[in-house]
Protein backbone atom coordinates (compact mmCIF):
# COMPACT_ATOMS: atom_id res chain seq x y z
CA UNK A 1 0.00 0.00 0.00
CA UNK A 2 2.33 2.36 1.20
CA UNK A 3 5.04 3.02 -2.00
CA UNK A 4 8.43 4.87 -0.56
CA UNK A 5 9.78 5.77 -3.65
CA UNK A 6 7.60 8.40 -4.91
CA UNK A 7 7.26 11.77 -1.91
CA UNK A 8 8.76 14.56 -1.64
CA UNK A 9 7.43 17.59 -0.14
CA UNK A 10 8.45 20.73 -1.29
CA UNK A 11 7.22 22.77 1.47
CA UNK A 12 6.45 21.38 5.50
CA UNK A 13 5.49 23.16 7.80
CA UNK A 14 5.29 22.28 11.96
CA UNK A 15 3.45 24.41 14.17
CA UNK A 16 4.81 23.53 17.44
CA UNK A 17 8.75 23.37 17.49
CA UNK A 18 9.23 21.21 20.48
CA UNK A 19 10.49 17.97 21.46
CA UNK A 20 8.13 15.87 18.97
CA UNK A 21 7.91 18.62 16.44
CA UNK A 22 11.71 19.80 16.50
CA UNK A 23 12.28 15.94 16.37
CA UNK A 24 10.44 15.24 13.03
CA UNK A 25 11.92 18.00 11.85
CA UNK A 26 15.37 16.35 11.94
CA UNK A 27 14.21 13.41 10.86
CA UNK A 28 13.11 14.98 8.02
CA UNK A 29 15.57 16.77 7.23
CA UNK A 30 17.82 13.32 7.14
CA UNK A 31 15.19 11.44 5.09
CA UNK A 32 15.39 14.00 2.25
CA UNK A 33 12.25 13.70 0.97
CA UNK A 34 11.07 17.11 2.43
CA UNK A 35 12.90 20.31 0.64
CA UNK A 36 11.94 23.29 2.70
CA UNK A 37 10.76 23.29 6.94
CA UNK A 38 9.07 26.00 8.66
CA UNK A 39 8.00 26.69 11.91
CA UNK A 40 5.34 28.42 14.08
CA UNK A 41 4.76 28.66 17.37
CA UNK A 42 3.23 31.32 20.06
CA UNK A 43 7.12 31.37 21.17
CA UNK A 44 9.58 33.40 19.34
CA UNK A 45 12.68 32.86 21.18
CA UNK A 46 12.13 28.80 20.89
CA UNK A 47 11.80 29.44 17.04
CA UNK A 48 15.01 31.38 17.14
CA UNK A 49 16.45 28.45 18.76
CA UNK A 50 14.95 26.03 16.53
CA UNK A 51 16.51 28.21 13.72
CA UNK A 52 20.30 28.47 15.44
CA UNK A 53 19.67 24.75 15.88
CA UNK A 54 19.19 24.25 12.17
CA UNK A 55 16.02 22.09 13.08
CA UNK A 56 13.82 24.61 10.89
CA UNK A 57 15.18 26.67 7.97
CA UNK A 58 12.70 29.69 8.70
CA UNK A 59 9.46 30.46 10.70
CA UNK A 60 6.78 33.09 11.37
CA UNK A 61 4.28 33.32 14.10
CA UNK A 62 1.71 34.20 12.33
CA UNK A 63 0.06 30.69 11.90
CA UNK A 64 -1.18 31.91 8.40
CA UNK A 65 1.79 33.15 6.79
CA UNK A 66 3.67 30.03 7.80
CA UNK A 67 1.15 27.71 6.43
CA UNK A 68 0.10 29.62 2.99
CA UNK A 69 2.74 27.77 1.06
CA UNK A 70 2.40 24.38 2.79
CA UNK A 71 2.15 21.46 0.97
CA UNK A 72 2.10 19.28 4.33
CA UNK A 73 1.31 20.76 7.99
CA UNK A 74 2.35 18.93 11.08
CA UNK A 75 0.77 20.13 14.11
CA UNK A 76 2.44 19.50 16.69
CA UNK A 77 0.94 21.31 19.73
CA UNK A 78 -1.34 20.47 23.00
CA UNK A 79 -4.17 18.68 22.19
CA UNK A 80 -5.82 21.64 23.68
CA UNK A 81 -4.65 23.97 21.30
CA UNK A 82 -5.82 21.84 18.10
CA UNK A 83 -9.04 23.87 17.13
CA UNK A 84 -7.56 26.94 17.79
CA UNK A 85 -4.95 26.54 15.48
CA UNK A 86 -6.95 24.87 12.79
CA UNK A 87 -9.40 27.66 13.07
CA UNK A 88 -6.11 29.86 12.20
CA UNK A 89 -5.25 27.89 9.24
CA UNK A 90 -8.76 27.27 7.74
CA UNK A 91 -9.24 29.83 4.49
CA UNK A 92 -5.49 30.15 4.23
CA UNK A 93 -3.91 27.05 3.03
CA UNK A 94 -3.85 25.50 -0.49
CA UNK A 95 -6.06 23.39 -2.09
CA UNK A 96 -4.26 19.60 -1.88
CA UNK A 97 -2.02 20.78 1.71
CA UNK A 98 -2.23 17.56 3.56
CA UNK A 99 -2.48 18.52 7.22
CA UNK A 100 -1.28 16.20 10.22
CA UNK A 101 -1.00 15.90 13.70
CA UNK A 102 1.09 14.54 16.72
CA UNK A 103 -1.67 14.80 19.07
CA UNK A 104 -2.14 11.93 21.80
CA UNK A 105 -5.47 11.84 21.92
CA UNK A 106 -7.58 11.91 18.53
CA UNK A 107 -11.43 11.85 18.97
CA UNK A 108 -11.24 15.37 20.29
CA UNK A 109 -8.89 16.26 17.60
CA UNK A 110 -11.10 14.99 14.77
CA UNK A 111 -14.27 16.34 16.56
CA UNK A 112 -12.07 19.79 16.98
CA UNK A 113 -11.32 19.68 12.99
CA UNK A 114 -14.64 18.96 12.15
CA UNK A 115 -15.79 22.00 14.10
CA UNK A 116 -13.59 24.25 12.65
CA UNK A 117 -14.17 22.65 9.08
CA UNK A 118 -18.28 21.81 9.07
CA UNK A 119 -16.40 18.41 8.27
CA UNK A 120 -13.33 16.44 8.49
CA UNK A 121 -11.26 17.23 5.79
CA UNK A 122 -10.20 14.95 3.38
CA UNK A 123 -6.75 15.83 3.71
CA UNK A 124 -6.51 16.01 7.38
CA UNK A 125 -4.67 12.49 8.70
CA UNK A 126 -4.75 12.56 12.74
CA UNK A 127 -1.86 10.75 14.06
CA UNK A 128 -0.20 9.90 17.15
CA UNK A 129 3.72 9.30 17.36
CA UNK A 130 3.98 6.83 20.59
CA UNK A 131 7.12 8.61 21.36
CA UNK A 132 8.78 11.10 23.81
CA UNK A 133 10.70 11.54 26.77
CA UNK A 134 10.16 13.17 29.70
CA UNK A 135 11.54 16.01 28.49
CA UNK A 136 10.37 18.85 26.82
CA UNK A 137 11.15 21.48 23.91
CA UNK A 138 13.10 22.03 20.88
CA UNK A 139 16.56 21.15 22.60
CA UNK A 140 15.79 18.31 23.45
CA UNK A 141 14.63 17.32 20.26
CA UNK A 142 16.70 14.20 18.36
CA UNK A 143 16.79 12.97 14.99
CA UNK A 144 16.01 9.09 16.24
CA UNK A 145 13.09 9.87 18.58
CA UNK A 146 10.75 7.83 16.69
CA UNK A 147 13.17 5.17 15.33
CA UNK A 148 11.47 1.49 16.03
CA UNK A 149 8.62 3.33 17.43
CA UNK A 150 5.09 3.19 16.37
CA UNK A 151 2.96 5.85 15.06
CA UNK A 152 -0.91 5.33 15.15
CA UNK A 153 -2.81 6.93 12.34
CA UNK A 154 -6.07 7.55 13.13
CA UNK A 155 -8.05 7.89 9.47
CA UNK A 156 -11.55 8.22 8.84
CA UNK A 157 -13.59 6.31 6.13
CA UNK A 158 -13.46 9.25 3.88
CA UNK A 159 -9.58 10.60 4.21
CA UNK A 160 -7.87 10.51 0.98
CA UNK A 161 -5.83 7.50 -0.03
CA UNK A 162 -2.84 9.53 -1.03
CA UNK A 163 -2.96 12.02 1.72
CA UNK A 164 -2.87 9.00 3.89
CA UNK A 165 0.08 7.52 2.03
CA UNK A 166 2.16 10.34 2.20
CA UNK A 167 2.05 10.80 6.12
CA UNK A 168 2.98 7.44 6.50
CA UNK A 169 5.72 7.17 3.91
CA UNK A 170 7.49 10.47 6.25
CA UNK A 171 7.31 8.69 9.20
CA UNK A 172 8.58 5.50 8.11
CA UNK A 173 10.84 7.79 6.57
CA UNK A 174 11.61 8.96 10.75
CA UNK A 175 12.29 5.47 11.28
CA UNK A 176 8.78 4.36 12.71
CA UNK A 177 6.22 1.33 12.42
CA UNK A 178 3.09 3.02 11.04
CA UNK A 179 -0.35 1.38 12.77
CA UNK A 180 -3.63 2.25 11.70
CA UNK A 181 -6.38 2.48 14.10
CA UNK A 182 -9.95 3.34 14.40
CA UNK A 183 -10.26 7.07 16.46
CA UNK A 184 -11.84 6.21 19.73
CA UNK A 185 -10.28 2.80 19.63
CA UNK A 186 -6.55 4.60 20.07
CA UNK A 187 -8.24 6.58 22.56
CA UNK A 188 -8.86 3.69 24.88
CA UNK A 189 -5.87 1.75 24.32
CA UNK A 190 -3.97 4.74 24.97
CA UNK A 191 -5.84 5.75 28.24
CA UNK A 192 -4.47 2.42 29.69
CA UNK A 193 -1.15 2.30 28.26
CA UNK A 194 -0.38 5.66 29.07
CA UNK A 195 -2.49 8.33 30.06
CA UNK A 196 -3.74 6.04 33.04
CA UNK A 197 0.05 5.51 34.33
CA UNK A 198 1.28 9.26 34.12
CA UNK A 199 -1.92 10.18 36.47
CA UNK A 200 -1.39 7.18 38.44
CA UNK A 201 2.65 8.61 38.47
CA UNK A 202 1.64 12.54 39.49
CA UNK A 203 -0.39 11.33 41.89
CA UNK A 204 1.46 9.00 43.89
CA UNK A 205 4.36 11.71 43.84
CA UNK A 206 2.00 13.92 44.93
CA UNK A 207 -0.07 12.42 47.41
CA UNK A 208 4.20 11.92 49.12
CA UNK A 209 5.02 15.34 48.65
CA UNK A 210 1.74 16.18 51.30
CA UNK A 211 3.69 13.48 53.82
CA UNK A 212 5.35 15.05 56.86
CA UNK A 213 8.06 12.33 56.05
CA UNK A 214 8.55 13.91 52.47
CA UNK A 215 12.04 14.74 53.13
CA UNK A 216 13.45 11.56 54.37
CA UNK A 217 11.13 9.40 51.29
CA UNK A 218 12.20 11.30 48.75
CA UNK A 219 16.23 10.55 50.31
CA UNK A 220 15.63 7.05 50.54
CA UNK A 221 13.90 6.30 47.53
CA UNK A 222 15.93 4.29 45.03
CA UNK A 223 16.32 3.53 41.28
CA UNK A 224 12.45 1.48 40.94
CA UNK A 225 10.87 4.80 42.58
CA UNK A 226 12.73 6.86 39.96
CA UNK A 227 11.97 4.71 36.76
CA UNK A 228 8.43 4.63 38.17
CA UNK A 229 7.89 8.02 38.68
CA UNK A 230 9.85 9.08 35.72
CA UNK A 231 6.66 10.46 33.69
CA UNK A 232 6.15 12.77 36.44
CA UNK A 233 8.59 14.89 34.99
CA UNK A 234 6.44 15.11 32.38
CA UNK A 235 4.91 18.40 30.83
CA UNK A 236 1.81 19.36 33.43
CA UNK A 237 0.11 21.57 30.75
CA UNK A 238 0.27 18.74 27.78
CA UNK A 239 -1.08 15.98 30.67
CA UNK A 240 -3.29 18.01 31.77
CA UNK A 241 -4.57 18.59 28.31
CA UNK A 242 -4.65 14.95 27.39
CA UNK A 243 -6.45 13.93 30.53
CA UNK A 244 -9.09 16.58 29.94
CA UNK A 245 -9.09 14.83 26.02
CA UNK A 246 -9.65 11.90 27.05
CA UNK A 247 -11.19 11.48 30.44
CA UNK A 248 -14.24 9.53 29.45
CA UNK A 249 -11.86 6.21 28.38
CA UNK A 250 -9.37 6.96 31.30
CA UNK A 251 -11.57 7.73 34.44
CA UNK A 252 -13.18 3.86 32.49
CA UNK A 253 -9.63 2.32 32.77
CA UNK A 254 -8.83 4.20 36.35
CA UNK A 255 -12.10 2.81 37.72
CA UNK A 256 -11.34 -0.57 36.65
CA UNK A 257 -7.92 -0.07 38.40
CA UNK A 258 -9.03 1.00 41.65
CA UNK A 259 -11.42 -1.92 41.98
CA UNK A 260 -8.53 -4.37 41.29
CA UNK A 261 -6.55 -2.19 43.57
CA UNK A 262 -8.90 -2.35 46.75
CA UNK A 263 -9.15 -6.28 46.00
CA UNK A 264 -5.41 -6.16 46.31
CA UNK A 265 -6.46 -3.84 49.54
CA UNK A 266 -8.55 -6.40 50.83
CA UNK A 267 -6.39 -9.80 50.35
CA UNK A 268 -3.29 -7.79 52.22
CA UNK A 269 -5.78 -6.42 54.84
CA UNK A 270 -7.03 -10.18 55.76
CA UNK A 271 -3.10 -11.57 55.14
CA UNK A 272 -4.11 -13.20 52.03
CA UNK A 273 -0.71 -13.68 50.90
CA UNK A 274 -1.59 -16.24 48.24
CA UNK A 275 -3.79 -13.70 46.59
CA UNK A 276 -1.11 -11.11 46.13
CA UNK A 277 1.36 -13.64 44.96
CA UNK A 278 -1.54 -14.32 42.39
CA UNK A 279 -1.55 -11.17 40.95
CA UNK A 280 1.96 -10.16 41.44
CA UNK A 281 3.08 -13.44 39.39
CA UNK A 282 0.36 -12.83 36.50
CA UNK A 283 2.41 -9.11 36.92
CA UNK A 284 5.30 -10.05 36.29
CA UNK A 285 5.01 -12.18 33.21
CA UNK A 286 2.80 -10.22 31.31
CA UNK A 287 5.79 -6.90 31.44
CA UNK A 288 8.66 -9.74 31.12
CA UNK A 289 6.57 -10.82 27.76
CA UNK A 290 5.93 -7.21 27.07
CA UNK A 291 9.77 -6.24 26.93
CA UNK A 292 10.72 -9.78 25.58
CA UNK A 293 8.60 -8.26 22.84
CA UNK A 294 9.62 -4.56 22.08
CA UNK B 1 32.07 7.34 64.61
CA UNK B 2 33.25 4.60 62.30
CA UNK B 3 36.90 4.19 61.74
CA UNK B 4 37.61 2.24 58.73
CA UNK B 5 40.96 1.14 59.62
CA UNK B 6 40.52 -2.03 62.16
CA UNK B 7 38.31 -4.91 60.89
CA UNK B 8 39.46 -8.03 59.34
CA UNK B 9 36.46 -10.23 58.78
CA UNK B 10 38.18 -13.74 59.20
CA UNK B 11 34.95 -16.18 58.19
CA UNK B 12 31.68 -14.33 56.63
CA UNK B 13 28.81 -16.89 55.74
CA UNK B 14 25.83 -15.67 54.01
CA UNK B 15 22.70 -16.91 53.55
CA UNK B 16 20.80 -16.06 50.42
CA UNK B 17 23.79 -16.10 47.35
CA UNK B 18 21.06 -14.20 45.32
CA UNK B 19 21.50 -10.44 43.66
CA UNK B 20 21.66 -8.94 47.77
CA UNK B 21 23.98 -11.30 49.05
CA UNK B 22 25.99 -12.44 45.56
CA UNK B 23 26.95 -8.58 45.42
CA UNK B 24 27.71 -7.54 49.15
CA UNK B 25 29.85 -11.10 48.66
CA UNK B 26 31.35 -9.63 45.57
CA UNK B 27 31.74 -6.37 47.45
CA UNK B 28 34.17 -7.68 50.23
CA UNK B 29 35.89 -9.61 47.86
CA UNK B 30 36.95 -6.60 46.70
CA UNK B 31 36.98 -4.93 49.54
CA UNK B 32 40.14 -7.09 51.18
CA UNK B 33 38.55 -6.73 54.06
CA UNK B 34 37.24 -10.60 54.81
CA UNK B 35 39.45 -13.55 54.69
CA UNK B 36 36.96 -16.59 54.20
CA UNK B 37 33.32 -16.31 51.98
CA UNK B 38 31.07 -19.02 52.77
CA UNK B 39 27.55 -19.42 51.73
CA UNK B 40 24.35 -21.48 52.34
CA UNK B 41 20.88 -21.39 50.99
CA UNK B 42 18.15 -23.63 50.15
CA UNK B 43 19.50 -24.40 46.38
CA UNK B 44 22.16 -26.26 45.65
CA UNK B 45 22.59 -25.54 41.92
CA UNK B 46 22.55 -21.76 42.76
CA UNK B 47 24.88 -22.37 45.41
CA UNK B 48 27.07 -24.49 42.86
CA UNK B 49 26.70 -21.37 40.10
CA UNK B 50 28.33 -19.12 43.19
CA UNK B 51 31.01 -20.81 43.56
CA UNK B 52 31.74 -21.66 40.32
CA UNK B 53 31.37 -17.72 39.70
CA UNK B 54 33.69 -16.98 42.47
CA UNK B 55 31.33 -14.99 44.27
CA UNK B 56 32.19 -17.56 47.61
CA UNK B 57 35.06 -19.86 48.45
CA UNK B 58 32.70 -22.88 49.38
CA UNK B 59 28.77 -23.17 50.89
CA UNK B 60 26.78 -25.92 53.10
CA UNK B 61 23.37 -26.09 52.57
CA UNK B 62 22.97 -27.14 56.10
CA UNK B 63 22.79 -23.19 57.66
CA UNK B 64 24.18 -25.05 60.75
CA UNK B 65 27.44 -26.06 59.60
CA UNK B 66 27.50 -22.97 57.21
CA UNK B 67 27.57 -20.84 60.50
CA UNK B 68 28.95 -22.43 63.29
CA UNK B 69 33.18 -21.15 62.34
CA UNK B 70 31.37 -17.86 61.19
CA UNK B 71 32.22 -14.48 62.64
CA UNK B 72 29.58 -12.50 60.83
CA UNK B 73 26.52 -13.71 59.59
CA UNK B 74 25.02 -11.69 56.75
CA UNK B 75 21.27 -13.50 56.50
CA UNK B 76 19.86 -11.85 52.40
CA UNK B 77 17.16 -13.90 52.39
CA UNK B 78 13.01 -12.61 51.62
CA UNK B 79 11.96 -11.28 55.37
CA UNK B 80 9.08 -13.97 56.10
CA UNK B 81 12.00 -16.66 55.74
CA UNK B 82 14.09 -15.06 58.90
CA UNK B 83 12.37 -16.56 61.82
CA UNK B 84 13.17 -19.76 60.45
CA UNK B 85 16.83 -19.10 59.39
CA UNK B 86 16.96 -17.25 62.70
CA UNK B 87 15.55 -20.57 64.56
CA UNK B 88 18.12 -22.70 62.51
CA UNK B 89 21.22 -20.22 63.81
CA UNK B 90 20.42 -20.28 67.22
CA UNK B 91 22.81 -22.23 69.43
CA UNK B 92 25.09 -23.37 66.75
CA UNK B 93 26.97 -19.95 66.75
CA UNK B 94 30.18 -18.36 68.27
CA UNK B 95 29.34 -16.25 71.28
CA UNK B 96 30.95 -13.27 69.49
CA UNK B 97 29.47 -13.74 65.93
CA UNK B 98 27.85 -10.89 64.86
CA UNK B 99 24.69 -11.23 62.58
CA UNK B 100 22.80 -8.78 59.74
CA UNK B 101 20.21 -8.71 57.55
CA UNK B 102 19.19 -7.28 54.37
CA UNK B 103 15.62 -7.40 54.81
CA UNK B 104 13.50 -4.90 53.23
CA UNK B 105 11.35 -4.52 55.98
CA UNK B 106 12.66 -4.43 59.69
CA UNK B 107 10.16 -4.15 62.86
CA UNK B 108 9.11 -7.59 61.58
CA UNK B 109 12.65 -9.10 61.57
CA UNK B 110 13.55 -7.59 64.59
CA UNK B 111 9.80 -9.00 66.09
CA UNK B 112 11.34 -12.67 64.58
CA UNK B 113 14.78 -12.14 66.21
CA UNK B 114 13.11 -11.23 69.51
CA UNK B 115 10.55 -14.44 69.31
CA UNK B 116 13.64 -16.91 68.87
CA UNK B 117 16.02 -15.22 70.63
CA UNK B 118 14.26 -14.21 73.49
CA UNK B 119 15.18 -10.71 73.61
CA UNK B 120 17.09 -9.12 70.72
CA UNK B 121 20.71 -9.87 70.85
CA UNK B 122 23.18 -7.44 71.14
CA UNK B 123 25.30 -8.51 67.98
CA UNK B 124 22.63 -8.72 65.80
CA UNK B 125 22.54 -5.24 63.39
CA UNK B 126 19.18 -5.07 61.38
CA UNK B 127 19.52 -3.70 58.07
CA UNK B 128 18.32 -2.84 54.79
CA UNK B 129 20.45 -1.69 51.57
CA UNK B 130 18.85 0.44 49.40
CA UNK B 131 19.50 -0.86 46.11
CA UNK B 132 18.40 -3.46 43.76
CA UNK B 133 17.50 -4.21 40.15
CA UNK B 134 14.33 -6.52 39.01
CA UNK B 135 16.85 -9.10 38.20
CA UNK B 136 17.08 -11.76 40.71
CA UNK B 137 19.45 -14.98 41.18
CA UNK B 138 23.69 -14.70 41.59
CA UNK B 139 23.53 -14.63 37.95
CA UNK B 140 22.15 -10.77 38.45
CA UNK B 141 24.93 -9.59 41.58
CA UNK B 142 27.50 -7.34 40.71
CA UNK B 143 30.16 -5.76 43.22
CA UNK B 144 28.99 -2.13 42.25
CA UNK B 145 25.98 -2.50 43.38
CA UNK B 146 25.60 -0.68 46.94
CA UNK B 147 27.99 2.04 45.15
CA UNK B 148 26.24 5.23 46.34
CA UNK B 149 23.71 3.56 47.20
CA UNK B 150 21.75 3.81 50.79
CA UNK B 151 22.35 1.52 53.60
CA UNK B 152 19.49 1.77 56.75
CA UNK B 153 20.73 0.37 59.48
CA UNK B 154 17.90 -0.21 62.63
CA UNK B 155 19.89 -0.98 65.82
CA UNK B 156 17.90 -1.05 69.12
CA UNK B 157 19.39 1.13 72.23
CA UNK B 158 21.07 -2.39 73.19
CA UNK B 159 22.72 -2.62 69.62
CA UNK B 160 26.24 -3.30 70.86
CA UNK B 161 28.15 -0.99 69.29
CA UNK B 162 31.56 -2.79 67.80
CA UNK B 163 28.65 -5.05 66.08
CA UNK B 164 27.07 -1.84 64.60
CA UNK B 165 30.76 -0.02 63.98
CA UNK B 166 32.06 -2.96 62.41
CA UNK B 167 28.53 -3.48 59.73
CA UNK B 168 28.84 0.15 58.88
CA UNK B 169 32.67 -0.19 57.85
CA UNK B 170 31.39 -3.30 55.28
CA UNK B 171 28.98 -1.50 53.90
CA UNK B 172 30.94 1.73 53.49
CA UNK B 173 33.73 -0.79 52.12
CA UNK B 174 31.03 -1.81 49.33
CA UNK B 175 30.72 1.71 48.37
CA UNK B 176 27.73 2.62 50.25
CA UNK B 177 26.32 5.50 53.05
CA UNK B 178 25.15 4.73 55.74
CA UNK B 179 22.11 5.87 57.58
CA UNK B 180 20.80 4.86 61.17
CA UNK B 181 17.31 5.14 61.39
CA UNK B 182 14.30 3.83 64.04
CA UNK B 183 12.59 0.25 62.54
CA UNK B 184 9.11 1.35 62.66
CA UNK B 185 10.29 5.06 61.11
CA UNK B 186 12.42 2.79 58.09
CA UNK B 187 8.92 0.56 57.69
CA UNK B 188 6.78 3.60 57.56
CA UNK B 189 9.28 5.15 54.93
CA UNK B 190 10.30 2.68 52.84
CA UNK B 191 6.40 1.73 52.16
CA UNK B 192 6.13 5.10 50.43
CA UNK B 193 8.82 5.27 48.64
CA UNK B 194 9.22 1.18 47.39
CA UNK B 195 6.40 -0.87 48.38
CA UNK B 196 3.14 1.11 47.56
CA UNK B 197 5.20 2.01 44.26
CA UNK B 198 5.70 -2.10 43.91
CA UNK B 199 2.21 -2.61 44.99
CA UNK B 200 1.00 0.00 42.31
CA UNK B 201 2.76 -1.44 39.42
CA UNK B 202 1.88 -4.42 39.78
CA UNK B 203 -1.94 -4.15 39.90
CA UNK B 204 -1.71 -1.63 36.93
CA UNK B 205 -0.13 -4.03 34.74
CA UNK B 206 -2.57 -6.90 36.39
CA UNK B 207 -5.41 -4.73 35.62
CA UNK B 208 -4.06 -4.30 32.01
CA UNK B 209 -4.11 -8.07 31.27
CA UNK B 210 -7.84 -8.68 32.32
CA UNK B 211 -8.49 -5.53 29.20
CA UNK B 212 -9.98 -6.92 26.15
CA UNK B 213 -7.35 -5.35 24.06
CA UNK B 214 -4.71 -6.43 26.81
CA UNK B 215 -2.38 -7.43 23.35
CA UNK B 216 -3.39 -4.20 21.56
CA UNK B 217 -2.27 -2.57 24.84
CA UNK B 218 0.90 -3.97 25.26
CA UNK B 219 1.84 -3.97 21.62
CA UNK B 220 1.50 0.02 22.04
CA UNK B 221 2.83 0.65 24.74
CA UNK B 222 6.06 2.99 24.83
CA UNK B 223 9.15 4.11 27.13
CA UNK B 224 7.35 5.88 29.63
CA UNK B 225 5.30 2.49 30.56
CA UNK B 226 7.95 0.46 30.09
CA UNK B 227 9.77 2.72 32.83
CA UNK B 228 6.68 3.27 34.95
CA UNK B 229 6.29 -1.22 35.29
CA UNK B 230 9.88 -1.96 35.65
CA UNK B 231 9.15 -2.72 39.23
CA UNK B 232 6.69 -5.31 38.48
CA UNK B 233 9.31 -7.28 36.68
CA UNK B 234 10.30 -8.07 40.69
CA UNK B 235 10.38 -11.06 41.98
CA UNK B 236 7.01 -11.80 43.24
CA UNK B 237 7.64 -14.29 46.09
CA UNK B 238 9.83 -11.85 47.74
CA UNK B 239 7.25 -8.94 47.06
CA UNK B 240 4.56 -10.70 48.51
CA UNK B 241 6.62 -11.28 51.59
CA UNK B 242 7.79 -7.38 51.75
CA UNK B 243 3.60 -6.40 51.65
CA UNK B 244 3.17 -9.03 54.01
CA UNK B 245 5.23 -8.05 56.65
CA UNK B 246 4.85 -4.21 56.55
CA UNK B 247 0.96 -4.48 55.61
CA UNK B 248 -0.20 -1.80 58.30
CA UNK B 249 2.28 1.14 56.64
CA UNK B 250 1.81 -0.25 53.31
CA UNK B 251 -2.57 0.26 53.87
CA UNK B 252 -2.35 4.14 55.74
CA UNK B 253 0.06 4.85 52.77
CA UNK B 254 -2.33 3.13 50.08
CA UNK B 255 -5.73 4.44 51.59
CA UNK B 256 -3.77 8.03 51.74
CA UNK B 257 -2.88 7.44 47.85
CA UNK B 258 -6.02 6.04 46.79
CA UNK B 259 -8.08 9.09 48.74
CA UNK B 260 -5.83 11.58 46.68
CA UNK B 261 -6.49 10.15 43.41
CA UNK B 262 -10.03 9.95 44.15
CA UNK B 263 -9.53 13.33 44.01
CA UNK B 264 -8.21 13.76 40.75
CA UNK B 265 -11.10 11.65 39.44
CA UNK B 266 -13.81 14.08 40.81
CA UNK B 267 -11.79 17.00 39.29
CA UNK B 268 -11.33 15.16 36.10
CA UNK B 269 -15.19 14.16 35.73
CA UNK B 270 -15.86 17.54 36.87
CA UNK B 271 -13.45 19.00 34.08
CA UNK B 272 -12.08 20.83 36.42
CA UNK B 273 -8.49 20.74 34.98
CA UNK B 274 -7.17 23.55 37.30
CA UNK B 275 -7.20 21.04 40.11
CA UNK B 276 -5.36 18.51 37.61
CA UNK B 277 -2.59 20.70 36.64
CA UNK B 278 -1.94 21.95 40.24
CA UNK B 279 -1.33 18.46 41.35
CA UNK B 280 0.83 17.53 38.32
CA UNK B 281 3.03 20.90 38.74
CA UNK B 282 3.53 19.75 42.55
CA UNK B 283 4.25 16.34 41.35
CA UNK B 284 7.07 17.24 38.77
CA UNK B 285 8.33 19.98 40.77
CA UNK B 286 9.30 17.37 43.76
CA UNK B 287 10.35 14.43 41.12
CA UNK B 288 12.96 17.54 39.22
CA UNK B 289 14.08 17.81 42.62
CA UNK B 290 14.29 14.57 43.94
CA UNK B 291 16.01 13.89 40.73
CA UNK B 292 18.83 16.99 40.91
CA UNK B 293 19.46 15.78 43.95
CA UNK B 294 20.03 12.36 43.79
Amino acid sequence: MFDNSSVMINHLTIIGIGLIGGSFARAMRISGLVNRISGSGRNRDNLDKALQLGVIDDYSVDIKEAVKDADLIFIAAPVGSMQNILGQIKGHIKKNTIITDGGSTKANVIAAAETVFDELPVNFVPGHPIAGTENSGVESSFATLYQDHRVILTPSDYTDSKALETVSILWKAAGAQVVLMEARHHDQVLAATSHLPHLLAFSLVNTLTTLDEKQEIFENAAGGFRDFTRIASSDPSMWQDICMANKEALIEHLDHFTEDLNQLRSALEKGDGETLKQIFVRAKQSRDDFVDKN
